[in-house]
């Protein structure tokens, strides 16, 4: 049988580990804080990234790649963003190894670097002093550049997927001549990734701002998508910042405008990582482990022939192959799975692991009575069906489950948010509930602070569609326009 | 107008920097060795990876992921391989960044990592490490698997695409239970890297095996693809290891056979990289810049209109948008350039070097006349044709364009071949005409580094189409039982 998976109820956290682990995601390497991405878990991502890529060039947007080593000086040059990535870096300084005495592996002192680098952590630094070289004129302008690759950030308490070393991310860069073009821009990068998470990864999500003390190191303003996971907890799903003049002053970026005039250009940087593969785990699974979303599974639907000697299996296979082929023929994304080596019973476990949306299991009385088994994996609803309009029916089906699993999650996720006036209340609920508590805050960074010291919960969004409304700071009385949302956050 | 390109016949190692820069393929960055990949050359590198990610799939691989960082006792493991890599590696020693007396940045002292990480340069180590504990039985076999990821080898003598610090590229490593299995497994692999080479790149290639000296540090034998440049230089374009059961022993990586018996593990591996760009560049461009196959351009086709006045402005877009449209429905990637900002003139040059492969020019007299003006990049053919089955006649062109440009470049590849019985002709055909020369060799590794350093030729391979033919050493006239491929290399 496949490995079991510990219950949401019992250990929130291993459930997590043990879907994971157990539907082969990924696993834990020996270098310390990062991932193995197992086949099934780059699947998911290499969907995620096509499914990505595809809305980044339909908005005018060009992949380009900057070296992974930025020059140690480059860092220095935004104070702010050095302050948020120093403490946590990958740093080279020597570029041979050698033998010592002992015969140990070492760092050969005679190949210490002239100039340390540090392993991209974010690439604004070393794209600034680039785009510096490329601009000179508004006619330069806009730059719409996005790239996929790995960073790293030295984490001290990882965890797959949510949290690596290492990870897998795309990084905007874009370079504009105005102001407004900039914010457009990061704004709708902002819609992009909360499309995406609706449409494709069936999370619903929550569009808002940043409080400044939650802002990227470097940023302006921080635009982001949260969502709620089944335990109560936020997870920040994607950041668009509007960079001002920050990176274009530090790196001496300007371009002569239409009026010939030499300003500072205008900058965006927005990412979206593999921690998304967590969300969308968290998001839909159960306990019998991985739910997926049919527009990003790899496969939508697996076929399982069941037979019990050698005439039924030709029988049945001739069946299945024919399934399969007409199911592919209707451009879904199927699989059969004949492998003797494992018994149906065991399959049925392991694609009900896998998260696998759709399941087709026919035997000899199907094949006679010209039937087959359908099994939704969300709902687990089982049904004989007819043969005849297989891939008619398999096809409402997957837009039926990708449907209903946003819709679930919507109302998990309303469910979960909770209006509050008081502060005992909201620690109150913050305790028994979690989720995301709506309440009023005095816009100051000491009370945030505060609220985040007693009870770890913090300020997730301003949402973009914050209603005003008169109202006072739940901890100091003081006067706010509006409610923020808070929560306590992976 | 575009920047110049300086002729191949002046300065060969001049134009094909001119080419790369001025089409904007990349260009050096900040970072020592390190390039910065443009969006044009990142096209190029998308398509390359597109296809050759589907021959993978289509051979039954899957993609994963490992982690960058390797550690440093990792690859003490096998003796080879070390050796091979440990004079050219980045080393992460630190993982913070702090101020000293003097405000400037430096790794923090407090901070030194316990154990060093090798940014890795190949993948074999921490890869036959995790194998180990997904390998117990034959069941598990084989493992095919692959990667797309950065790599970073430290280069002293740098060269856009052919030869960078950090490069982009695939490696895949495949377990079997048995020799046979894995030789077969990494002759496929060179195989399907010859036919991609051929029908994307048109680019004609030898297959071969190197020389002991040449292998890949720990492989048992390394096949290879060998493609001729335009200068008479070689080019290695892709390697394909049979690793026999080293890493499986340095890793310990065993398995339970058929008969219940533990056995090591056979393994492959093998790669491509953005070296590849490299070689389309040098092996198709000319004086007035890049020339590309139409199977591996981003834009196959640009459309230039041309008017002198708003009327005529209106007229020739609605013609231009309209062919435009009807070469996209027949599948044709297809651009149009309606920028008011460059002149006609000087969007030729531009997209010749760019190395678009076709390109229409439509003016007033074209839409009165329902012509069109179709020129061919490679060939600099122009003709005035009919609109009318403009989409047929395309289609037909871009076909005609990838086979000759194969064509061409095989042409050329034989007519760069000498064969050469005796070693003052060897050192006369070298200095002279450059190219592959056919020889003798006595198989050992003492003659082949003689010849390498009385000529610099290295023997690219030992093709795998080698005929038996009795002859003798050219330099120590000791027996040989066929012909080698020397040359001089990238």
């Amino acid at each position: 049988m496949a490995d079991a998976v510990t219950p949401r109820e019992e250990d929130y956290s291993q459930w997590y580990l043990d879907v994971v682990r157990n539907a082969k995601l990924a696993e834990n390497s020996p270098a310390r804080g990062c991932m193995i991405i197992r086949p099934n878990g780059m699947a998911l991502w290499e969907n995620m990234r096509e499914a990505l890529d595809g809305m980044f060039k339909a908005t005018g947007h060009e992949n380009l790649y900057f070296p992974i080593f930025i020059p140690e000086r480059f860092m220095a040059r935004e104070a702010k963003h050095v302050e948020g990535f120093a403490k946590e870096c990958a740093i080279v300084t020597h570029s041979r190894l050698t033998t010592n005495e002992d015969g140990d592996l070492i760092p050969d002192p005679e190949s210490k670097l002239g100039e340390n680098y540090i392993v991209r952590p974010t690439s604004e630094t070393i794209i600034w002093d680039t785009y510096s070289k490329w601009i000179q004129s508004y006619r330069d302008l806009p730059l719409l550049y996005n790239q996929w690759a790995n960073v790293v950030r030295w984490e001290m308490r990882p965890r797959l997927f949510l949290r690596t070393a290492e990870f897998l991310w795309q990084e905007g860069h874009t370079a504009h001549a105005t102001k407004e073009e900039a914010i457009e821009e990061a704004e709708r990068m902002l819609d992009v990734y909360a499309t995406f998470a609706e449409e494709y990864m069936a999370m619903p999500v929550i569009r808002g701002r940043k409080t400044e003390s939650e802002r990227f190191p470097g940023a302006v303003d921080t635009y982001c998508i949260e969502a709620m996971m089944q335990d109560g907890k936020a997870l920040q799903a994607g950041t668009s910042h509007f960079l001002g003049q920050n990176f274009a002053k530090a790196f001496d970026c300007t371009f002569t405008n239409e009026d010939n005039e030499v300003e500072h250009v205008w900058a965006t940087s927005w990412g979206v990582s593999t921690r998304l593969v967590g969300g969308l785990v968290m998001t839909h699974s159960d306990d019998q482990g991985l739910v997926l979303p049919p527009k990003l599974a790899r496969d939508q639907v697996v076929i399982v022939p069941i037979y019990f000697n050698d005439d039924q299996r030709a029988t049945v296979l001739k069946e299945a192959e024919r399934i399969k082929q007409e199911l592919a023929d209707a451009g879904i994304r199927v699989k059969l799975d004949a492998d003797d080596n494992q018994k149906p019973g065991w399959k049925f476990a392991e694609y009900e692991l896998q998260g696998i949306p759709v399941r087709l299991a026919i035997g000899p009385r199907d094949v006679k009575n010209e039937n087959v088994e359908i099994a939704r994996r969300d709902t687990k609803e089982k049904n004989i069906v007819p043969q005849e309009g297989i891939a008619d029916r398999v096809k409402t089906m997957l837009d039926d489950i990708q449907t209903s699993l946003y819709e679930t999650a919507l109302a998990r996720q309303e469910e979960m948010t909770t209006t509050v006036d008081d502060y005992d209340t909201f620690k109150e609920v913050l305790e028994e509930k979690g989720g995301f508590i709506r309440a009023h805050w005095d816009g100051t960074a000491e009370t945030e602070q505060r609220i985040q010291d007693e009870t770890k919960a913090t300020i997730r969004c301003i949402p973009l569609d914050q209603e005003e409304e008169e109202g006072v700071d739940m901890v100091t009385g003081k006067p706010s326009k509006g409610r923020v949302l808070f929560a306590k956050a992976y």
